[in-house]
């Protein structure tokens, strides 16, 4: 038995190192599912389009279907040495059926085929990243919830800079997040697109019906164009360039996590079930998750570049170096849904260094903005407010001491408008509580926003 | 005049190899529109929430507007000496209204007001980019229109595969860049967040009114979260990630263009004026013009991986690194808007090469699916269909004879269901006419995507 | 009994999804040869310095070459369970000589020792690439060789530009490959260094000899800063960027070879056993090798990009981000060494057509500067010769008759100094001959070139 | 006059928005000087071989000479209307010297001609670099001198590790400099061979003398392939690739010097002079040069990845896309110039805070190393002393007590080989000073680095 899908007006077996350098089976067996599927749909209305008889159609879609039984059930395996995944669930066809099965491919290529197959996936896929990205904002949360009243520096250039809410620094991240998610349902739309029944290239002279398969299928539209169809990986491509903005938040967010637990930040401590050790210094404990989850982030970028560079410069219609957007796919899909994952696992597993909070806010010129726009509020043009407060920041700088050691003459030096009230302002607490502009890091509106977060991550 | 927004603190005059190398002026200059736009709706609300006076209000306001109308009619020059161009403004605000312009900058940060900045330029971005787009598309269209009747090999592998409409083949491309545009309609949403108000990070302890700002310059919301707002560079990110789809698409056109315009395929001829020569080969007239649009594909992905990189791993908020977000994004943006107007204009320098056609169609190979097709009509299964045809293909080439000039009884050894009719499908015409499935290259299917497209593109 | 290298300190067992996210078994098994050896010169590095007795070195020196051998028989598999290869080893090792095993990690961490196994990698891949190479080269020069009669457009831009040998073609790709081997030598200098002894970060108190340990493992020396030692993967980033270099270098050959095996330009063609078919078209014979070769460039481009993405920013000095690192060394090793090793296959199983030559040299403005050079020799200046055999082409094709259709006196409209001869000019052998350059298409310095390729890749 | 260098073929004007396109002068216009240089060599080879008169290629080398000297002294401006560098400078010998200019390009094409001049500027870059680097060294080793005994934490995973000597951090990017100087080395090997005389691709009939131009302009090597040659980039590329790798190493000494420079670590101040204020918050002090230097990682990394795409499946010889590969390689270059310039200033402009470090020393965990190899010396296999330790640090922390607080009998409970001496060796300077490996952080070691490094950086 000819094991390929072609090979008519071939007269020389295939070199076996081509052989094994064209076969896909070791990264497309992830299609299986959605091969089968496709398939099913497309026998039911070769049958109802009598392009193959109702009795053959019936024979076709009932042993595909068990072969969809055989694959849920976890009792599929890969075979080395099939070309692909469409010509493995062929020959198994084959072997339940007998010669029916040479019918399946009618009016139908496979270059069409695993446009289909490889939406199919990157539908699910999207689904998938959607509630894990879901359950990453949901520890997030959670996290700031439960340390709601947490203040911590808040930094610009890693310098400290005002005083936040753990929780308002949190949801940052919940919002980069829910772009990433947003990004993905704008993506699935242009997934939502049938392309079987484009052909190879140029659609097929038999009465095929479309619509038909969209329906069984429950795709939005059928594609317009069959040269673009079979040539369109946009719909991929535009999924890693979401993950790829997905991985720099999470690079982001790990980066804050592994500052956090440095001994020198102090502001966060990571469970022992989610650190590691060294094999040399017997008291280290490491945030590996976190350096992973970074690290990641170029992996995922370079997945991005290697598919836009594989597309770079392609003649129409389809050209096999489209064979490789599988395997960056598949890989980005997956990584980032372990990151998401690991990342959910281990918010759950870290706690507030309290003890080291007062040391860490101790520097009042964290509070020195609330000195100028006091300044503001009492009539002085800020850029003004501005220049005096720098200057009396080296003042006491220069004199090592804190802010709030000087005396209220001293601050006088710098503006007359200074009074006792300013002094009362290098409080941290004070400092959020004052904040009132939208989305700001005042508790009310922090506490607002935790509470609106959970209400929807809860609905959907 | 100290020409800084900061310094109060500082005591030394900061090192001068220091200053150029922080300095922005030269690429930021092209913000300046943006920023006094962001600036007069910034004063007005000022001014509205009586954190400033009313007259001081309209004081900023109208000097605002001056320095705008003299960006308008391109009397505004990047000053070197300036740290950027919010520095730039602010010095000629001050020249034009003296002391009051020191009010200006209450309750904002440059770090939201370059936000916003970037913001508003991507906003226009995307409309300057959708235009761009659609004349493109247009000139697809228009050509494909001219030349509706031609028709060409298709090709997948860059073999010969099928007869398909030269239109069907451009409007493939109309598909593509339509994908690029919706997803630019996708970013646009995005963009269109106010930052203003977020502060340096944490907001402000004023009065401000930030849902006024954002009626006043049209923005859809305002920013959820003060950290976010300042550290976010996600929407530009995205813009380049749609620019770097768009190059790829644009980089395979150029490339069918390159080989159509070779002597080799002869399909098309450049008209002189989007020609070049050569300085030594007196002979040649090469398609500069596509090539550099095919290259320019490796900029602009060079351009989105030079963002994620820069953006990985950064921690929150602001950092400076952020700073080159704007060199990447303009030039990426300027960049898509040149490759689209100059190949909008060759698109409408180019002609079809009708004495070449014959030459290209005559191998009838390219019908073989057409017969393939009729056996299944005819009640072969497809595999064998396909398998016979494939023998039939071999037995020609090895007589060296074109199929149709074999005789049906010839065909008949191949498979008993040819006869005489299954000759005359090896013909291009017969075989786009005998398409029948949706977004074929059926020739009526072909006109009423081409009217279809007009029609659009016309409208919006 | 633990098996994890470190965790007395640890109270809390490992979250068993932190365990599989963190676990890197997948990956560096391929190091297992490597670590064993590594092992081996440490161990008897720890006896001959008495920090572990002579009877425990030998002891442990034993069980490893058992080890050894089972790799190299290829019985030694992968244990999932393993956090990495290093563990696993030990773990081996523990079982059979027991409480011993816990004395060889003395004087290491798995910092410096996974530093020695990758560049002991390294420095395997790299004459395994150079051989590869090679290969691809002799396969070049063989066709080439085979061929060296035959003459074909030379292009640029896709244009004729002027007759060249197909060897010279050939041998442009034999220099560029020749480059790529070159940077592997420089690169293998920069591997040659052993980190082994640098411990986590600062070295050891233990008084080891790492000289000895150099000596036996073939380094040419030893690192000279702990702290860089252990976070340097420069070595792997320039193996990288070579990968990169050659995968372009092939991705252009691989388009060459697709452009000449199409019916256009029908220089080449492939043989079955090197092809492959489609699954709906029955005559379609594709290169897909050819297109998985191009498009694997955007793969190898990509993971540099991920290398580089994944160490900006990092601190110093070990940070487990670096864990991906192997996995891109790997995977572009592996491919390269693919791509090839098919090459190499391929290029002995293409075949010239040379009945399609003569309508590819037909057109003998592929002569024009051959013309243009004439008219120098007798005293033109070349601008003005280039201008006249300029408008002289462009009269030919006005009137669309060859350049040798043209009688003389109408060459003498362009310039009086045409004569006969230069009619003569009009012939790709000529047109060759005449070359004199030294690197030229000449066919005598093309076979000179034959010749001394031939001899120094056999000599290598 | 006909502005270009081609154009008799061609009956229509070029389309102004295809000129503004395909013109590149206002990148190359830095090639101006080699340009010429390179015009010199070819004009005087071009009268010693006779192929114009010795009287000619005198006045064209007198002319060429002028022009240089202009361009020496920065009397020479892009003229944004001429089509390149090239063309520019053939206007203005046309000015000097009339029609003998037309007989300069004789024997020459624009392909060879830019190949040869950006090959002058990498040979030039790579001196400059060079020197750059050294430069940076320089400042690297002066900084560590003068701190020679202080005494910091080590880091792996940004978790305190071991005591390390700040001069030995230093000398780890010392180390990493010197490796992109060698590979700097290396390139220049591959940039050092001439391209002039390869033609437009295939050579020329006219008799040239390519050596002598070798001579003139200092070049090691012709060129061996006339299509190689004027295709290659690779010189370029590899450059690239070293400033890829020179980007990240900087990117990693900035995150050192920006946590070093943050409150929680504390270990650097920069001077006011090296750092940036906020425009809102008055006491900040932000080191923005250093942000930049690691953002700019991004940008070097993006451009590489640029170069690489952009060459992807170029078909050879020349082709336009190629044209960008000099706005790459010149921002690149720049950009690696200035950061590198800037970070030698800065480096001379931080101190370290000395009054911070007895706070990071404070934790003698990080001397739990030395406890571990001190029972090792005692007998203790490491593995058991690893736990040991491991579990003695848990019981401290569990107390909240520091180490050195521990009693020697509490220490006998987890190993009874521990004795008082052992408690001695919970001290930085011990823990330093009792490494012994080569390459460790030893200060006899370290001390003896830094001279012989002072000593090579002067010397080269």
């Amino acid at each position: 038995m000819n094991k390929k899908l072609w090979g008519g007006r071939f007269s020389t077996r295939t070199d076996p190192l081509v052989e094994q350098y064209t076969s896909s089976i070791a990264v497309d067996y992830r299609l299986a599912r959605y091969d089968v599927e496709g398939s099913i749909a497309h026998a039911k209305m070769l049958g109802r389009c009598r392009i193959i008889s109702a009795a053959e159609s019936r024979t076709l879609v009932g042993a595909l279907r068990r072969i969809l039984q055989r694959i849920a059930a976890g009792r599929w395996k890969p075979d080395p040495s099939a070309e692909d995944i469409h010509t493995q669930i062929q020959q198994a066809l084959q072997r339940l059926v007998g010669p029916v099965a040479k019918k399946l491919h009618t009016a139908r290529s496979r270059n069409d085929q695993v446009c289909l197959d490889v939406r199919l996936y990157c539908r699910d896929a999207v689904e998938r990243l959607t509630r894990a990205i879901r359950a990453a904002q949901s520890s997030l949360v959670a996290f700031g919830w439960a340390n709601r009243q947490v203040i911590i520096p808040g930094y610009t250039h890693l310098q400290r800079a005002q005083p936040v809410l753990l929780a308002h620094h949190l949801l940052a991240y919940v919002e980069m997040l829910q772009r990433d998610a947003d990004r993905l349902t704008g993506a699935r739309a242009r997934i939502d697109v049938l392309p079987l029944g484009s052909g190879a290239l140029a659609g097929t002279s038999l009465p095929i019906d479309r619509a038909y398969v969209a329906k069984l299928l429950h795709f939005a539209r059928v594609s317009a164009n069959s040269m673009d169809a079979v040539s369109d990986r946009d719909f991929a491509l535009e999924l890693l360039a979401v993950l790829s903005s997905l991985a720099v938040h999470l690079s982001r967010l790990a980066e804050d996590l592994i500052l956090w637990t440095t001994e020198e930040f102090g502001i966060l401590a990571l469970d022992d079930a989610v650190a590691t050790g060294s094999s040399l210094m017997p008291q280290k404990k490491n945030p590996d998750v976190l350096e992973l989850i970074r690290g990641q982030a170029g992996l995922i970028i370079g997945r991005e570049t290697a598919f836009l560079t594989m597309l770079k410069g392609l003649p129409l219609s389809y050209n096999r170096d489209m064979q490789w957007d599988k395997r960056l796919l598949f890989e980005a899909v997956e990584e980032s849904l372990s990151a998401l994952e690991v990342l959910a696992r281990l918010l759950r597993r870290v706690a507030v260094q309290h003890g080291q909070l007062p040391r860490l806010m101790a520097s009042d010129a964290l509070c020195a903005t609330d000195l100028a726009e006091y300044l503001v509020a009492r009539g002085v043009a800020f850029a003004e407010a501005h220049a005096a407060v720098g200057r009396l920041v080296a003042y006491a700088e220069g004199r090592r001491r804190r802010l709030g050691q000087l005396r209220v003459h001293e601050l006088q030096r710098f503006s007359p408008r200074f009074d006792r009230a300013a002094l009362a302002l290098l409080n941290p607490a004070t400092s959020v509580a004052r904040k009132r502009s939208a989305g700001s890091t005042n508790p009310r509106l922090v506490h607002a926003a935790l509470v609106r977060w959970q209400r929807k991550l809860k609905n959907q």
